[in-house]
């Protein structure tokens, strides 16, 4: 096994402080914020003379602390009272978790003549998502590229490429009074990539020697030692399973990874196979990308399941979404026998072209053992090099910085750990370890021209939870209250009492669901009325006028305790009293 | 990154076939049961002519599949028919995953003079869970350790020890008149192991030569390249990170690795570092190794948590479990400050001596981003060699073939992608293709002398969950129900209505949980209400008889929709008629 970097807590992390500003003295202010509190920092937010530049608005996938939650956003609260301020929002490239939150946020935010900038590609996605949500306003976005110049505000920013592995992917060199920033995408160092152009070294090394005052890095691959791999080792490896393979292939991996997508049609085509698209994401990315240039390839090379059926399985390769193990997408319906037009057969062969995002292992495992069932060959990445991360590696990383050669270093995207360890590599290149940078999302960190503090006061950075239609309107409760009803489901108890009298009216009405099966559960039930009736009488016999608030919090302790007692199971108690 | 086996079904996996038996010819019945379907096969049953031998009876921990469920244990249905026919029940080891399910289980199998056997540390590990349960049977459990036989009905068994990472840890060589039977517990070699001797090779090959008619060998390590590491090169590690630390070091493994918990309070001996046992499960499995001298040391290398506040930070080392985050778990109470006698300093060292069980990745990765944050230095497994599975990898599990040589091989224990990379490497190990046998728990293996065949009938094998006191009663629908709470919560509608007349006596009532925040949702509450007095005054107006369940199923499905239209959420719907 490779071992990955010592990580630990950097002792100079700065405290924050109240210290005050020296009068006169200009500081830039940098706040990151994002979706999640652990994989944050992918909206960035640059302040100086009080005019804001934004770099992205991602969102975060919820875990499993958040169930029922589609997203979470950053919170821009800090932001809705500055919109005049606002000078522009800038984008690194077009996945999610860097344009995912701008359609919840631009309406917080937006004031005519907003300055909005991205790459082709990017801001066809932004766009293509804003149809998808009512109530947008209508937005311009000025395309940008490779050496693509613009002034906002006070900061004067040039674009430079970067490799990734979706096309238009760009980092950030941005002139301030204060000092130059540079900050970059997701990025890796391709000598040899697919559909691009290989990294410009000599371009960063000019970047370098003007002078970087604030480098702030994408910090996703720095746990990781080494180098990542090229896109075209991962073909040569993609090219020689499917040579081998007797019967149909079937590749799976993320409908976002457009420069994978293109290798599996290219070997397709060399390898006589043709190539049928499952699944409404992959076939709705790869139209689009299609129709932009981004994906090259003749209509004929492509055939629907039907057709599929009638060539020879050798001539076949299935293309689909599905390497997390998500229930609904095409891999796990065929691996299911789920859906109509696929089935697997003994000699196909499964390629999950894609690495494991943390959280889903567990589903993973399950879809991988379902396959195999069905005596199907499966390939993942841990078993040969079919997929390459997007993120560049330990000497990557190492190897930018010292290009860069900046004085303040401030690790962003990623987990935590990830920023401590991004910490670590900048000071192996070089950087001072008291200007190494590591923040939380809401840190205000005021960079001056020769040190930095940390604001001891935070901008609001709680998450917001995305449910349904609903933004930021499921909080803590409303997500314990899940919690609860998922480890032992719920029981409402309906007491019907006389309004004036106060007597019970009729036996109590029981509602369970998730706790017990309550056919089998007769005699838990009949005592549970009896008690019920028994507290209530208990309570009337005390006398006096009778709270109702009493009577339910009674119910609800002492059912709640009797349950258990008889189950060793909580389910959530809700006595109601219907008075009529 | 080590590359795993190319890992896929084995094409001449046998299906389930009805074949007739031959009169006369001779069989051997294997069937493998388990807690969990993905990672069973921890309870075997050999049956010789109707008599039946069981070897473990193990349970499995819930995924997040199964929220709410203690444990799931294996499907004894098939048993219980047969109490009469048990002739012994046989341990490998004490590990819950091959006990656990015991208690759950002897009630239901025991008949008076049932033969039990395990080593002496299983044998006290066994009763003392044997004394949490009611009801239990009084057992007598017959002492066994390497080269200990044993004759239960047909079959004639002999214990040899095995290397794990817990003492008395035996594999079976079981004479039948079919042929000899090896089974394995969960092993690996261990050529310099502490605490315990080194594998003796010699003995293995010595059984080997006896003639191996069946091997059923453990997995779990199938997926891995190479050897496993010896305990003693994971101390070498433990020494150096101890020896480098200026503050407290906090070492955290699981309870139940005995031996890496000597080597924990043996290197601080060296060190001269007092030990400071923290957390329930920790100290309780401590005192009772200490009581049966597993653990060698005396009483005054221990502190409590007072005397450790007393002494330099260099001299002390706390020991407690919770490396896979557990909330309730000593490291997570200390890392989120909830520890009243324990808190973090800046110089302190955290070990995690343990990997990741899968599906706990998450949870493990934000108890480092905590502990990270509070500027203190965490080791982990992927750093550096700081713990070892007690499984033999690709290596031990070729060599382990090797020497047995069996005819007919069965791989037993793990994940379902185990069982075929074990598979794979029998076939290297020089078994025949058509001899390698991958079952699913309850699959009915029948063996000859020269063959083998599946039925294609299966034993009931369906998982049987544990909750509180409820065992097999939380079935699909509890479970379904549990799932979609947690989704979207619920939303009760009470309607109180006049038992003559149908007529809605009062506004009905509404009690939701988990779905939206109640006081910011006024208007959609009043709304729902009006919705719901309209479908039944709709219903009625129809005339004749009112169908109170028609009523309901309408309530359910119109106000499920309006519900989903205006929130995209889909809370459970439960309408209640109160009539009085």
């Amino acid at each position: 096994m490779t071992k990955k970097k010592e990580i630990h807590g950097i002792k100079h992390i700065k405290k924050p402080s109240n210290s005050k500003r020296k009068k006169g003295v200009e500081r830039l202010k940098v706040i990151p914020l994002g979706g999640l509190e652990e994989v944050g920092r992918n909206m960035m937010i640059y302040e100086y003379k009080r005019k804001i530049l934004i770099v992205d608005v991602g969102f975060g996938f919820p875990g499993e602390n958040n169930p029922g939650i589609d997203y979470v956003i950053p919170n821009t609260k800090y932001l809705e009272k500055r919109k005049k301020d606002i000078v522009g929002v800038l984008f690194t490239h077009g996945h999610l978790d860097h344009v995912g939150a701008f359609p919840y946020v631009l309406k917080k935010i937006y004031r005519k003549g907003l300055k909005i900038a991205a790459s082709p590609v990017t801001k066809k996605i932004i766009l293509g998502r804003q149809e998808e949500f009512r109530d947008q306003p209508k937005i311009k976005i000025r395309e940008v590229k490779d050496g693509s110049k613009l002034k906002a505000g006070p900061f004067k920013v040039e674009f430079f490429k970067q490799n990734h592995n979706i096309p238009g992917n760009l980092g950030m060199f941005i002139e301030t009074p204060i000092g130059n920033i540079v900050t970059t995408s997701d990025f890796k160092f391709d000598k040899n990539p697919l559909n691009d152009e290989p990294t410009d070294f000599k371009k960063l090394k000019k970047i370098g020697k003007k002078g970087v005052h604030l480098l702030c890095c994408d910090s996703t691959g720095a746990e990781e030692e080494g180098h990542s791999l090229s896109e075209r080792e991962i073909k040569k490896n993609l090219k020689k399973i499917i040579k081998k393979a007797k019967g149909r292939v079937i590749v799976s991996t993320f409908s976002s990874l457009l420069n994978r997508i293109q290798q599996v049609i290219n070997i397709s085509k060399q390898l006589n196979r043709k190539v049928c698209v499952q699944g409404y994401s992959m076939r709705t990315k790869l139209d689009f990308a299609k129709n932009l240039g981004y994906i090259q390839a003749k209509k004929n090379r492509f055939i629907n399941a039907k057709q599929a059926q009638e060539l020879p399985d050798d001539q076949v390769t299935i293309l689909c979404t599905g390497t997390q193990g998500e229930s609904n997408a095409a891999l796990s319906r065929i691996a299911s026998g789920r859906d109509r037009n696929i089935k697997f057969k003994e000699k196909d062969t499964v390629i999950l072209s894609s690495s494991v995002v943390p959280g889903n292992e567990t589903l993973v495992q399950a879809l991988k053992d379902k396959i195999l069932k069905q005596g199907v060959k499966v390939y993942h990445y841990e078993m040969m090099d079919i997929h390459a991360s997007g993120h560049g590696k330990q000497e990557e990383l190492k190897k930018f910085i010292k290009l860069m050669n900046p004085k303040f270093f401030m690790p962003i995207h990623g987990q935590i750990s990830m920023l401590y360890a991004n910490a670590e590599l900048a000071k192996e290149a070089g950087v001072k370890e008291k200007n190494i940078i590591v923040a939380e999302n809401g840190n205000i960190i005021n960079i001056g021209k020769n040190q930095y503090g940390i604001a001891k006061k935070k901008v609001p950075a709680d998450s917001v939870l995305v449910d349904g239609l609903g933004v930021g309107d499921v909080g803590k409760i409303v997500l314990r209250d899940r919690h609860s009803l998922a480890e032992d489901g719920m029981f409402v108890l309906i007491i019907t009492v006389d309004k004036k009298t106060g007597k019970i009216i009729k036996s109590p009405d029981i509602i369970s669901r998730g706790f017990v099966y309550l056919k089998e559960s007769k005699d838990l039930l009949r005592d549970t009325r009896q008690k019920a009736r028994k507290i209530v009488r208990e309570i009337m016999d005390n006398g006096g006028n009778i709270n109702w608030n009493n009577v339910k919090s009674e119910i609800r302790k002492r059912i709640g305790q009797s349950l258990y007692s008889r189950t060793k199971r909580r389910p959530m108690v809700l006595p109601v009293i219907i008075e009529v």
